[in-house]
């Protein structure tokens, strides 16, 4: 990718700060006021099918004529069925529990001085995301949802699918107590790299698509990204695996959903079970249309593809699976530290010692034993909702609900305390939890 | 600053890997093991305190002849009392609660599918201080406390004394389990531009030190930055405060210690309690050796110095106040909105009512109510410990002890779990917390 990111024109900020003024309010609202505006979203856009489907329908006229790939054309695509469940999607998150004013510290400093952690909302989301217009309407109302604005933007080929469905959206807040302001769709390709120069106005910028789109937003922000880049996740089959459960999970783990970021990119083999293992395995990818890759070791054992250095660092997305014979358990470990995007792993192994050595040494957002890397996400999770998997070590980290939406905010009421009566001793502190 | 930041050397990479392998030992300590490298490291840094001093020495001479700043000057000298002040501050952060290992989350997904999120270290720090040798000794103690490996990279003016901090620290830790590589001291200005692009393999930059070095690691990696370039900090007195307590509260947050970033820069008075105020406050300052900057209104009330636009963005940093007067609550918040930093803000009132409000809608890490701003420290909180002060929206935000040096990992445990069958209904998901 190498578009320039320009200056925010004053345009620009001035819309931001507009969201951020509305979100204040936002910020303020209740659980249920919010309940109530997404049950009105959902409403507005039900009762607004109909042009959403046709808007969606000039979308892919267009992209079609102007060769969107396969691919894209896709995702573009909004079907009755795809729309509906998006829409029951609003009303889901309705329903989860609100993330806001939860206690997290409620401590006495000292006499009469009280100090609360609560949670409040980030403030103002930039969300970009490509293709999908369905990824408009849950975003939306996830940022409502945790009362935080967001200023959206989607990609040019959904163009017309986006405007209705944020006029919907927006019509919808209009029959409850948040400001529509709240919510600003970014239409201009100018306006969308702006967006990544707006730190101190936009809190968390949430990228929605390829890996590229992803690297780039990463390098040119310096306001905090949600989301990852990699997903090269890996499975280790020790030798004291049950073969057919490492089987399993190793099928599971590639093939379930291949494009997914927790799909396995590789697949660690004990050099004792290698064998045992490979003379099942083979036959059972070639049936689900793996390709195997192996390192010399394992080519010896039958796998026909070469896995080359450079294979132990790709994401193939696809139903590509690189293999590798270690030695032992360190050089499964020392892989997976070179090579890792620090996702998800998984070991399969009979042996608890080994499996909770694997868990302990292993850095990475999910550390799994004996089950598919597939289970990485907020559904499975039971979060309700995914906001997107994070491979920052920081916290919010691996999949993320509504929970990455949130921060939260020191309170202190006193009357009338000073610190340098602290300091001479007139006073002192307390830190007495409640 | 114009330095360039180039891209690190093999060497360096080669040293990072290193830190990073010992620190995957170093996070599966226990509580004892590492609570006890702390006390070995304190003994070791006490039995050469001379040692120590003389090489103060050295760095105090070398840095007068150089010309140092006495301002530099001050914060690189190393009294007695000052070394065994951090050495006790080593034993304190000994007897802190363990901040890895606690659950946040342990939750059956579907029958025998156990997921439990733990609280883990970051990894690697990258920590990057000027001139104060002391610093290099905290900073180290917290690492190895919350089972993180560093790499520190402190001024060249203090080389000499960080040196044989260092040495004595990695003497401590070879009484210990912990291997004296999980630290490591970078001593060349190349190496410490280049820390700031090893993503990947450094998780967390803490910068100890100016606004402009903030500012300028800020701009110049990918990897977060624990810290803050500014703390434009406000407070405002509403109409119906009482005003000894609020000259009380706007002394103290001014005068107690104006070098820190939780001093207030700004002071907001309502336009109907300005000139009272005034009439008190004008001497009381002056008392204190405050120079008063104000806008026109104030400046009718008596106040000599004039703010410029420009003045309500500034950090002072010094014994300076600027002084606005606004017409009504709103206009208050709106400049909070506009010029904080969102760092700390304060409202002196006796309306319960005005106060909620405010706490409510100013979005800064720290939101007080009839009390001194410069409660914004850990220490005061009750952490026992400040790893920094964060004006970033996402957590941890505002104070950070411990807890900012730690993440977590999802830890998941099967039996050939499968996400096929969950789809397939062959099993369902239960979420359900124990």
């Amino acid at each position: 990718m190498n578009f320039e990111v320009q200056a925010p024109s004053n345009d620009l900020i001035e819309r931001a700060m507009d969201v951020r003024r509305t979100a204040t309010q936002l910020g303020q609202t209740t659980n249920e006021q919010r309940r109530f505006a997404l049950e009105q979203i959902a409403n507005a856009l039900s009762k607004r099918e109909q042009d959403i489907l046709a808007a969606n329908e000039e979308d892919l006229d267009r992209s079609q004529e102007e060769g969107l790939s396969n691919s894209l054309m896709s995702r573009l695509k909004l079907t009755k069925s795809k729309l509906q469940g998006a829409i029951e999607g609003v009303r889901k998150v309705a329903q989860l529990e609100d993330p806001l004013g939860l206690v997290q510290l409620n401590r006495e400093i000292g006499s009469g001085l009280i100090l609360e952690r609560l949670t409040v909302p980030l403030g103002v989301l930039g969300v970009i995301f490509e293709a999908r217009p369905d990824a408009l309407i849950q975003i939306a109302s996830l940022a409502i949802r945790s009362g935080n604005g967001a200023m959206l933007k989607g990609g040019r080929e959904a163009i017309r699918s986006n405007e209705v469905i944020m006029e919907s959206i927006q019509s919808g807040l209009d029959f409850s107590d948040i400001n529509r302001k709240a919510l600003t769709l970014l239409t201009t390709r100018e306006e969308s790299l702006s967006l990544l120069r707006l730190d101190g106005l936009v809190d968390l910028i949430i990228p929605r698509g390829s890996n590229e789109l992803v690297r780039f937003i990463q390098d040119n922000t310096r306001i905090p990204v949600l989301g990852h880049a990699d997903g090269v996740c890996h499975l280790y089959i020790d030798l004291e695996a049950d073969i057919e459960q490492a089987l399993n999970i190793a099928i599971d783990s590639k093939t379930q959903y291949p494009a997914a970021c927790n799909a396995i990119e590789t697949l660690l083999l004990h050099r004792e079970i290698a064998s045992e293992f490979l003379e099942k395995a083979i036959p059972a990818f070639k049936k689900e249309g793996v390709l195997l890759l192996g390192d010399s070791q394992s080519q010896a054992l039958g796998i026909e593809g070469e896995a080359s250095e450079d294979d132990w660092d790709k994401e193939y997305l696809d139903l590509v699976l690189s293999i590798r014979i270690v030695d032992n358990f360190e050089m499964a470990l020392e892989h997976i530290l070179l090579h890792g995007s620090r996702h998800t792993e998984s070991i399969v192994t009979s042996n608890k010692k080994t499996a909770e050595s694997f868990l302990r040494a292993v850095d990475s957002a999910g550390v799994y034993h004996n089950c598919s890397t597939r289970f990485a996400d907020g559904f499975r999770y039971g979060f309700g909702a995914e906001v997107g998997i994070s491979t920052q070590t920081l916290p919010p980290r691996g999949p993320v609900g509504l929970e990455g939406l949130v921060t939260y905010r020191y309170f202190l009421r006193g009357d009338g305390h000073i610190v340098s009566d602290f300091v001479s001793g007139k006073i002192s502190f307390s830190h007495k939890d409640f």
